[in-house]
């Protein structure tokens, strides 16, 4: 027996036969002899149709009264829910995220879960409940409603996981789990059994993840385990743990190939060589919001720097309109913005004990003539930008490579 | 300057355009110099299409549940009026149920509100906000959602009103207040201008009512004034009030006549005269929640009675089945059940202090030749059981009778 956490999304419960389908899921666990807590977003549609009906009202409403509105989606799912499994026999109780003990920061629209008091789901496990919970949402210490941003109900999944010390946390999504990459675009790709908290943040932050950063990012400081499965079959997903070194050791050096076509590159040339002149170009960013990415500074000439990064396309007219702010402050004679640019990425916890797999990596790209506009590398990625035009071409070649491309299921 | 608690309900809010109009009327109140507090309803039909889904899922959702799901109706409205009052620039903040400190019993789908504790709203009307609260909705001092049942966002009102010790409670409605009688029934009927809260009890006990029964005992209870209004004109409406000695005497003797179509009248004969027979049919009638209204025991022969009364035409069936039961236990010879009954009542503080008010009804209904069934009184109404065919000419003649075609504004 033991004591799991379920999390189903927006698609799982959009209409009354997708709740029954969910409820009966949640039943088979219950009936195995497992506790359940069960964590579920706002039916389909429901949000953006409150959204639509705010934008009507004030174009820019405030984000307090958003969470307010947003709140409801959720509070409904979980008493529909509730009363499903309660038709089929089942004792289960509905809570919203204050009613459940989740407390976040005082930050309407994307709030942080702070403490979990989770006393009441407690309570209602011991009499043998199922319990639904409103997932993205939580209350302040003052009683103010919050969300918790992109990825907010897999966040509370995890977090109540982790305060519930529960034994794992099931991500039901419409995917069997997580691939070695998106399998739109290379048909052998193939789902990851096991990874590592670090691997799958990597491939989060790519755009590539199934799961939000924030909430792998819970799950690896609470050692909680997250499976990521389907909601249309009972195949395994991935499993999302710590890894121990020998499983490490057995693991192919690269676990995935992730990437993201979103990408511009922005260079200034001719910056004088002092202290600070980085630092200025990239608070200014900041403070506006801009998500820089990679970053190379290089000496053009004696006294003279280039710098260039990369940042999300969406941000390209903002960068664009500050960088030229910046030409003028820094006397610097050029500035050029490319958008055609992409990002590709290999990810793997083995690299860590494996030397040679950049290296490894920028041959197979140059064998099949792909430019490397920009290198960069953590622990256990190392990332290339590269023109848009190439990316198939170079996500395909990465993942024949480094051997994903054969089934090790 | 006041401080005003108005009320406006679902079809006052039912979209975008009736928002910003109800939104526009708040507005006037506060820079007229008043502190605001306003109680809404869920829009149109919001409620009804959650008990539809609700429906689907589980055809006798427990009350809890129901309670968890339809409470986001009145959330979602708070936080929609209160964008929209930003949008105009006024500062405002919405608040739930919890939120705003309505603490109810522990009785989910019709809860009494126990104690408001409005801290959090005072906290808000201080800094100059208008506050939006939730209607219809609480919490028990568990931490449980409730709602308040039927006129439970009039009650919220009232009781926000009370508990802020607010100059007066404005109901916001679609009519212009409380009329002498249904104006559809007489066309001279004519909007009353203030009634003493017994008056308008009666009344709203009669289904004449445009307030919930608990809304104006809390009223009463509290001496909180509950002006009802429309919503679409500045016209002055009913004030219910608590009216002094001098007042009553100027009244009119009686200030309305109402009338229920609804109703069926069940006699049973033959009841043997021993004590406990009354008690033994009121209370099997009771035990099956069937509310009984007037009612006549009278002694047919030696030892023999007869027992009349009158009921709600939808509780005819159930009744009836009760009544059979009954008729075998008392080996009673006859049961008799007529449903073309109507009541029609004449209501008023003045008759206190007016003799002959309830002959001068008879009176009038004599030369009418309509015929007297059943005769109900209290000390401020009078109520005859007549065929139901007599009863527009009933309502008609009291009226007239009674002063109340001529307009007295």
């Amino acid at each position: 027996m033991a004591l799991i956490v379920q999390k189903f999304g927006g698609s799982s419960v959009a209409n009354p036969e997708c709740i029954r389908r969910v409820a009966q899921r949640i039943a088979e666990g219950y009936d195995a002899g497992n506790d359940m807590v069960v964590v579920v977003s706002a039916m389909g549609d429901t949000t953006d149709h409150l959204i639509a009906l705010a934008k009507e009202l004030n174009e820019k409403a405030s984000l307090r009264e958003m969470d307010m509105l947003l709140s409801t989606g959720e509070q409904q799912t979980t008493s529909l829910l509730a009363m499903t499994l309660n038709a089929m026999g089942y004792k289960a109780a509905s809570f919203t995220g204050w009613q459940a003990g989740i407390y976040t920061e005082a930050v309407a629209g994307k709030a942080k879960i702070m403490r979990i008091n989770p006393l009441r789901i407690e309570e209602k496990l011991k009499s043998k409940h199922i319990v639904i919970v409103a997932g993205f949402q939580g209350v302040t210490e003052c009683g103010e409603i919050t969300t918790l941003g992109r990825g907010g109900s897999d966040t509370t999944a995890v977090a109540l996981a982790s305060a519930l010390n529960a034994d794992f946390c099931e991500i039901f999504t419409d995917v069997d789990g997580v691939y070695t990459t998106d399998p739109r675009v290379v048909p052998e790709a193939h789902k990851i059994d096991r990874i590592s908290y670090d691997e799958m943040l990597e491939l989060a932050t790519m755009g590539a993840g199934v799961l939000h950063p924030r909430c792998v990012e819970l799950g690896k400081e609470f050692g909680t385990r997250i499976h990521v499965r389907s909601s249309f079959n009972h195949h395994e997903g991935t499993m999302v743990e710590a890894l121990s070194a020998k499983m490490m050791e057995q693991q192919m050096a690269v676990s995935g190939v992730a990437f993201d076509r979103n990408v511009s590159k922005v260079s200034i040339f001719d910056i004088p060589d002092r202290p600070g002149s980085a630092a200025r170009i990239f608070n200014m960013l900041a403070a506006h919001h801009v998500n820089v990415d990679m970053i190379i500074q290089a000496a053009q000439r004696r006294n003279e720097n280039k710098i260039s990064f990369t940042i999300s396309s969406d941000d390209l007219p903002k960068t664009r309109e500050l960088m030229e702010e910046m030409k003028w402050e820094f006397h610097a004679k050029e500035t050029e913005y490319i958008d055609n640019i992409a990002k590709v990425s290999i990810v793997g916890a083995g690299m860590i004990t494996n030397p040679g797999v950049a290296a490894k990596m920028f041959d197979i790209l140059a064998q099949n003539e792909i430019n490397i506009q920009m290198i960069a590398t953590s622990e256990i990625k190392v990332s290339c930008a590269i023109k848009e035009k190439d990316l198939l071409k170079a996500v395909e070649a990465l993942h024949r490579g480094f051997g994903l491309s054969v089934n090790h299921n």
